[in-house]
This record gives C-alpha cells, sequence and structure tokens, in this order.
C-alpha cells in the first residue's frame, strides 16, 4: 500500500510543484503591514488547499495573523494523533537587487544537484509544508484516508517571532490536543542523509551591571584609589572559565546527564569537521570544554557566552577616565537538566561573591528557557527512524540544535507535547537571504518521506 | 627691604585688583575663534602692562594665537634666573545659566572666607598671572628692579591643549634658557596650607583589540565551539590586578624608587582623609595595592585602568551573539623610574602570553609620558618652602599630582627644566565651571607668596 502511495507521489510530482508555486507566488511577508493582504491570500489558499483534500479546515482568527486548523480524524481513537506545525508567512525579500528572479514568480533552476525551485519561501516554510500536504494528498488518493489522526496547524507570524502563537494555542488547546507534534523546518544533515533533531539547548539571559563611583572620575585624580568598574568587570566575568573551559558559576553542571549512547554513536558517524565548520568563520581550534568532542561542545554542553560589553570611553584615541558604571550582557546555552532560574541565581552568587569593596551589581535576567531532548525510545521516534532510514537508504543522523527553536519550547509549555523536528532543508539553502532554494530532489524525496512517516507512525 | 615690598602690595591691593579687572573683562577663550580678537585684546593687555613695568616684553606669534616674552634682567648673570610661565586665554563660559553674574563683568562678592573675586579666568589662570605681575611691580616700585633675572612667558592656548607651544618655546629657545620653570596654576593643600606640586605621574596609553571569528556569530549555532573575544579579553584583563592590588604586568615596578622620606612626612601631616576624600565620590575603600597608603596610591603609586571597554551587542534586551572583536582602553599611570615605553611593551607581552587559540590581539599606543619627580634637594625648592612657609606660618604641603600636567612634561622635555608649582587656587574654585572665583584673600597673599619666592630665590 505504501509503495502506492509512493508511487501516486512520484507520478504527480508536476501537480504538486505546480500547487507549490500558487502558494509561493503569494508575498505572505508577515513583518509588513502592506502585505497584509498577501498574508489572508496564503491563509486561504492554506484552508481551501487543505478543505479540497477532505481535511475539516478552517481559519483561526488572532489579534495578529490568522492560523488554519485542519483535521483529518478518520484514522479514529485508537491511531495515534500527530499535529504537524508549519508556517505559511516568509521573510522580506530584500535586498532585491541580490535576487537572480523575481522572488515571487518561483523558477525551476538547474544547479549542481539537478533542478531546483527558486523563490522567497521555497524550503522556509512553504515548501516543506506543501511536501506534508501532498503525502497527505497521495494516501488519500490511493487509499482514501491517512493512517493517523491528523491535525494541521499553520501560523502566519513564525518570521517575526510568534507573537500570536501561544494565543492560537490557548484558543485551540482541544484541538490540538494529540500524541506529538511534527516539525518540518529543518534541515537533512548533508543531501544524502536525512536529520532528525534530538536535543536543543535552551538559553538563559543575563545582564549585569557593576556600578562604582556615583559619577565618572579623571582618571589622573582618583586613578589608584577609587575603584574602577570595568576592572571589576572583567576579573569577575574573566574567572567565568576554567583552564579547562569549564565554566565556574556553582553548581553549574548540576543535573546534567551524560549524552546517550546512541546520540554519541550516531556523532561519531557524521564525519564532522570542526575544522571545516570553524574554518569558515576564520577559527580553527574548538573552545569549548577541553574534554568534550566538537559535536557535544556545540549540542550537548552549556556555555556561558558574553555577547555585549560596554563601558566608558568608546571614541577615537584615549580619555582618561573611570566610568561609573560597566555593563555586561550574557547568555547561557543551557541542557537538559539544568534549572535556568538556579543557574541566573548561581550567575548571581557568581559575581557577588567575587564583587570588591565598593563595587555593586544589579542584574536584569532576559529570558530563560530549559534545555531539552527528545526520548530517543519514544514510539514517534523509533518511527521516525526507521521511516526516514527506508527513504534514503541511511538512518538519519540524530543531531543537536546549539541554539533554542522557540515552537519547541512552546508546544512542550502550552500543550506539554514533545516535537519531532524532522525537515528536508539543505544548509546552502539560503533562507531569510537572496535566491532562497529548495532541491527538487529534496522536495521530491520530502513528500516521500512524509509519506513514509505518516505510514510509520501509524506502525505500533 | 622684603618687609618693605610686602607692605607695598598690602597697600596697593585695590589697584591690583582694578587691574586684575580689568584683564578678566577680556573675553579672551581660546577654543572659540569668535574671539579670536578677544585673545589679541588679552596678549596686547599683557605686553603693554609689562612694558609698562619696565619689562622688555613683546609678543611672540605663532601658527595658533601669539605668545607674550618678557624679560627683566638688570639683576645680571650672576642670579638665578627664572622662567614664569602662564596663560592668558580662559576656557568657555558655558552654561551661561549657570552663572550668577556676568563671567566677563568680575565682582567682589561676599563668600564664607571673606570677598571672593567672581569671573572666567578668576583663578584660572589671570588671577594667578596677576598676582605674580604685581609681585614684581612691589619689586620694582620698592627697589627699583628685581631680585633675579626674570622671563615671563604666557600663552594663549592653553585651555585647548597648547598646539602652539612647542612651536613657541622652538622660536624662543634662546630667551627662554633659564634655571627652572615657576608655575602658578595650581591650588594650595587648603585655605590656610601652601603647596608644592613635588612629583607627577605619567602616562602610557595603550588600545586593546581582540579578534576571534572573521564575523559575528550566532551564540546558539556557534556557541561552546567558537572563540568569543569577548570571554577572551575579559579572561586577559582580569588578570591584570593580583588580589593584593599588584599589577601583574612583568617588570611593571621596574626601577621605581621608594617614596623619598621627607615626602612620605610632609603626606602624613596632611591629615588627608581617603574616607572624605572617596566619600564625594560614593566611594569609602582605597581601591590601590593594600600595602600603600591612600596618598601613596594616589600620588606615587602606578596605576593600570581600563578607561573604555566595547563589543558585541549594547542595545536594549538581549541578542545571541559572538562578536568578532572586543576593544579595551587602558591607561597606566607612571611613577618616576618607569620607562613608558618599556610598560606598553610588556602589556603587549602580558596580552599576547595569554591568549587562547583562535584570538588575535591588535594594539595602539595612543601617548606616553614618564613620571616626573622635583628633586627635593634643588636650591629653588629650598627656597620656595621656606618663602611659603614665612607667608603662611607652616611648611607648604609637598603633595603629588596624580595626572600629568602637560606644561611640565614640554619644559622638562623641551627645555630640559624642571617646574616648581606652586599656586594659590583652592579645590572649590570651580575652575572650567560655572561661577569661577579665586578668594581675595587667596588673591592677596599669592602676592605676598610670590614676592617672597622672588627674593627667596636670589638668596643663594
Amino acid at each position: 500500500m505504501l509503495d502506492a502511495v509512493l508511487q501516486s507521489i512520484d507520478s504527480h510530482l508536476e501537480d504538486s510543484l505546480a500547487r507549490l508555486f500558487e502558494f509561493l507566488r503569494i508575498p505572505s511577508i508577515s513583518a509588513q503591514s502592506a502585505h497584509a493582504a498577501d498574508c489572508r491570500r496564503a491563509v486561504e489558499w492554506a484552508r481551501d488547499t487543505l478543505a479540497a483534500m477532505g481535511f475539516d479546515a478552517r481559519i483561526s482568527e488572532t489579534a495578529g495573523l490568522p492560523g488554519v486548523i485542519a483535521q483529518y480524524h478518520e484514522a479514529g481513537p485508537s491511531a495515534p494523533h500527530v499535529l504537524f506545525y508549519g508556517h505559511y508567512d516568509v521573510q522580506p525579500a530584500d535586498p532585491l537587487n541580490l535576487w537572480h528572479s523575481d522572488p515571487f514568480d518561483p523558477k525551476l533552476i538547474d544547479g549542481p544537484r539537478g533542478k531546483k525551485i527558486v523563490a522567497r519561501g521555497a524550503v522556509d516554510d512553504k515548501g516543506q509544508v506543501v511536501s506534508f500536504f501532498e503525502a497527505c494528498r497521495a494516501h488519500l488518493a490511493v487509499t482514501g484516508t491517512l493512517p493517523v489522526r491528523l491535525t494541521i496547524l499553520l501560523e502566519g507570524e513564525e518570521e517575526c517571532g510568534s507573537p500570536s502563537l501561544i494565543e492560537l494555542l490557548t484558543n485551540e488547546r482541544e484541538n490540538l490536543a494529540s500524541d506529538f507534534v511534527l516539525v518540518a523546518d529543518t534541515n537533512m544533515w548533508n543531501f544524502a542523509t536525512p536529520a532528525i533533531t534530538a536535543t536543543l539547548r535552551g538559553l538563559a539571559a543575563a545582564e549585569l551591571t557593576i556600578t562604582g563611583p556615583a559619577r565618572d572620575l579623571h582618571s589622573g585624580l582618583y586613578g589608584g584609589i577609587a575603584q574602577n568598574p570595568i576592572n571589576a568587570l572583567t576579573k569577575i566575568l574573566g574567572q567565568l572559565h576554567g583552564e579547562d573551559g569549564k565554566i565556574q558559576i556553582p553548581g553549574f553542571y548540576d543535573g546534567i546527564a551524560p549524552i546517550p549512547e546512541a546520540l554519541q554513536s550516531s556523532w561519531a558517524k557524521l564525519g564532522f569537521s570542526s575544522a571545516e565548520f570553524l574554518g569558515e568563520v576564520g577559527l580553527a581550534h574548538p573552545a569549548g570544554e577541553a574534554k568534550e568532542s566538537p559535536l557535544a561542545q556545540l549540542w550537548a554542553r552549556p556555555t556561558a557566552d558574553i555577547n555585549g560589553i560596554f563601558g566608558g570611553y568608546q571614541g577615537e584615541g584615549a580619555k582618561t577616565v573611570i566610568p561609573s558604571t560597566a555593563t555586561a550582557k550574557l547568555t547561557f546555552r543551557l541542557v537538559p537538566g539544568q534549572n535556568p532560574a538556579k543557574i541566573l541565581e548561581n550567575f548571581k552568587t557568581f559575581v557577588t561573591s567575587r564583587l570588591p569593596p565598593d563595587a555593586k551589581a544589579s542584574f536584569k535576567s532576559m529570558g530563560a528557557a530549559p534545555g531539552f531532548a527528545v526520548a530517543l525510545d519514544a514510539p514517534f521516534m523509533r518511527a521516525a527512524q526507521s521511516a526516514l532510514a527506508a527513504e534514503f537508504g541511511q538512518p538519519p543522523a540524530l543531531v543537536g540544535s546549539g541554539g533554542s527553536i522557540p515552537v519547541v519550547e512552546i508546544f512542550k509549555t502550552q500543550l506539554g507535547l514533545d516535537t519531532l523536528l524532522a525537515g528536508f532543508g539543505l544548509d546552502d539553502d539560503c533562507i531569510h537571504s537572496p535566491n532562497e532554494k529548495f532541491e527538487l530532489a529534496c522536495f521530491h524525496r520530502g513528500m516521500r518521506a512524509q509519506a513514509r512517516l505518516l505510514a510509520a507512525f501509524a506502525e505500533k
């Protein structure tokens, strides 16, 4: 039966592409209010497309741009309930002069890996969304139904920070109650190797201001006797990392579990070259904990980075000033097991316990989200691994993400759902940049892989 | 004879004040080209005043504002040759709305210490210059001559950085060949206690930029594996000071002699309260070398202060960036014996020996001047101490200056001359600020003290 579904996808590739092109021609730029009507056209296009396929589809209004909710529940209560998330909005196309074709007039262009679809939204996220729609269409065409209960949620503000997503989830809470979320907004490991994002680092952000004298002082008249807040700030923050790269905040590593064997062995097979990865940005040496592998430093170990620092004179030449204050902004990337609130609390302790006389510290917390790991033995994870392996002839890379992915946190905190991140983009797809593209082969294999995933989720 | 000179000063106080007021009425603001004609009037006033007293006085042109050179050499070749330095220009008077009277219409106003002269330039430097002129006038009136060979040099650009002073010294080199320089542009220790500035700290200034990645990076995608230049900068600069406050740059203290006994005992008598000094700027604890007294930390020990630091994101909230570069500006206050060039070289070594992999350091030097100490046993120093003691009934405080005084360095490097800094201002005179004042008593005692100094210099 699955073979027939895949065959249907193969034989209707032109039609699928035509539907994707329709969607890509709508400049649904959520950041620009001039495109509000286009966003409305895009949400209607998605609703109508799904309704025509037999979904119970409707637009769900928010204070911002609306979402689409579409359900197909014929598989019945014993079938798993999958929540597919995607977004119909796209990034602005600027700078337009760097595009080789009209960003909203999609083209099929020859490239080194065969034909590629070039347009704003080609892969992020319209191409990936349509891949999933077409996988559903093939199942429906061949079997007359879907193997799982399926709810599709599209939002229209992902590219501007999802300001209405929580409202949408709240309004639709009952309709979204499901077993897990499927998100196809990520990349493969490379053109040959699919990927599932198995770990995501969280984040805790803090701003620290050290105050010394009540006003800026002349460094000649006061230098030596007056506490200099920049001196104090560098002295304290200079102790953040030990010589082995370990972060010296008390309790910083509390609660972190060892990296699962399955992840470690998957990473070992990836052929990741830190020299190549770092070489692209002018670096050569992994700078994290000396004892950890480069991929562990990137994906599975926490960090302490000073993202900004300022105090005193920043103009040309010299100014003999001892400033009143100095400030640093820091983010801690967190891994599962670390408690963001506790990390921020311990950072305060780290700083205040090192304050010299006459230096005062004030803190601002600027967001905190825990790290996240998908349970590798969850049924949907096992199903996804085998489905992707079947399509690509090799198991998916179980990758990590060094940065947070807000929707994953939001689904976890709002709906209590884990997320399966399996997408079919490539690192060189130029998302958010001119000449965004989606390899035709990736679109095609994406549809086939999504069809296999739907089938695999149903096998228990 | 000296008594008669002093008596003459006392009995002509009104006339002296009238001449000072004439000078103060000329708004000779060197920073503002609109006042170029006023500066010309001021230099002519000074030349004419000195010429009328019998000096060989003339204007000495420069590419900028002119100087005055005036000589009275009747004392003959065996008498000491004193070079008096002052300036006829003043700071701008802004903000005008904070003045209680017209800054260029001098007033005698009652204050807690008796009458005070209020005007821009009242003490800096017209009041102090006229004090010296009037001391000469009294000597000339009573004795028909001066006890020393005297050359007076006034410049017109002190308030804007003395850009033409070196040109002036070069043009007049032969006329300025003398035994030492007398400068009356400084303050007394307090209303009752005169002061001689015996030590001046020098300065070495450097800018350090640490470069990590070739471009700004996302702290999620690269955090942990990429060298963060702000982390590196704080780690390195955080090691500048040891726990005892000592500066950790190799060889930093090389060549520094112990503080002379005479200075230490003078400082011990000053009743300096670091609590009071620091309390005015919201501090309480001397922050320098733990083993040194507060005054030694201020005047006689070198410093390392970060005057400015910047890198990465400085706006509101958080930005998850690992920047490409981070920069700090530093000044080292230096004391006699330290070699500024060597200090900057050793700072480079300090930084480069601590650079982590993938971090590169670049340096800019931004000025270097050695510390300076007047030989306490020089004849002019001994003479000055006894003359000031005679006038004030107590020996002058032998103070230090934590900051550099550019003209002292310039006289030393250009003419090889030591400088005697003995002025009659007070710390609360509001120089460079609205309502600048000179206590009438300070003006009066300044004239008497200058008359005594001239006499004392002649005694060998």
